[in-house]
């Protein structure tokens, strides 16, 4: 069985309790076996931006390298007046988050919001 | 593909990321292509209260009118004293809130709790 | 139908309005029509520590005796240096928390996050 979810995080206060969960699950499960996708939107995708480069950096390089997939929702970076060159270079970007928190949930992610 | 999604409230604070979450989720899509719920809970139902009508009204009359439900819980109601009467003519009445959160997920719709 | 829901509760402040919910959809329903696992990680699963048995215990008790699971990660508990004999004795403990929300879905159950 593959693991496939989807964590939603939308509150900067929430990136520490997030980061913690993705620690435990990648440690829990073989690279290969999950498919783990962050839907980061409106103004927890300020976590993303690589300027003043925070102490969760390279936790957060260390998962993606292990597979899993930050995203950031394009509409919430407008609003944050954020530029894709302003953000960490593992970020994916994705037109419009919520859209992408449901086509996942259709095929068949798990929803995990902490 | 049709988006079916149902979006979960239970906070007053929470309405504004959700109502924009709504209007980018809408402006992504064309009517008929999403069945969109948004149930309320809890103290969330207050803002259904069309006494003293908020700014948001309009905001939810337009998504109403796109398709966009809006449910509240008949027990949340009830805890908070109001009455059907009370509420914007747009709004629908479930018996149970999370009830209703359990069926659509069961019948295919993405959950999203901003 | 059989009903097949997932609470999720990381934050010790949320478990009155976790409770609540459960309330009303036990009630709702009758025994045997329904599968409800709470799921606690994080903070939150320090509510289920018997040592100073709050007066939410009465409420978990009579809800565990319906058939509601409460659950705790195991993680979480080593985090909060919480043993499970430290825990009121309804509670089951599984490995790693996330994952357990994850394969609940997989399995077909809800996923409310109160």
């Amino acid at each position: 069985m593959q693991y496939k979810v989807i964590f939603h995080v939308d509150e900067l206060a929430k990136w520490n309790l997030v980061l913690s969960n993705l620690s435990n699950l990648v440690n829990a499960l073989k690279v290969g076996d999950f498919q783990v996708d962050v839907l980061a939107n409106s103004e927890a995708v300020r976590y993303y931006e690589s300027q003043d480069s925070h102490q969760d950096f390279f936790k957060m390089e260390k998962l993606a390298q292990t597979g899993v997939r930050f995203v950031a929702c394009n509409n919430s970076l407008r609003a944050q007046k954020l530029n894709p060159d302003d953000l960490f270079n593992f970020v994916e970007i994705v037109p419009v988050g919520v859209l992408e928190l449901i086509e996942k949930q259709q095929l068949g992610f798990a929803y995990i919001r902490p």
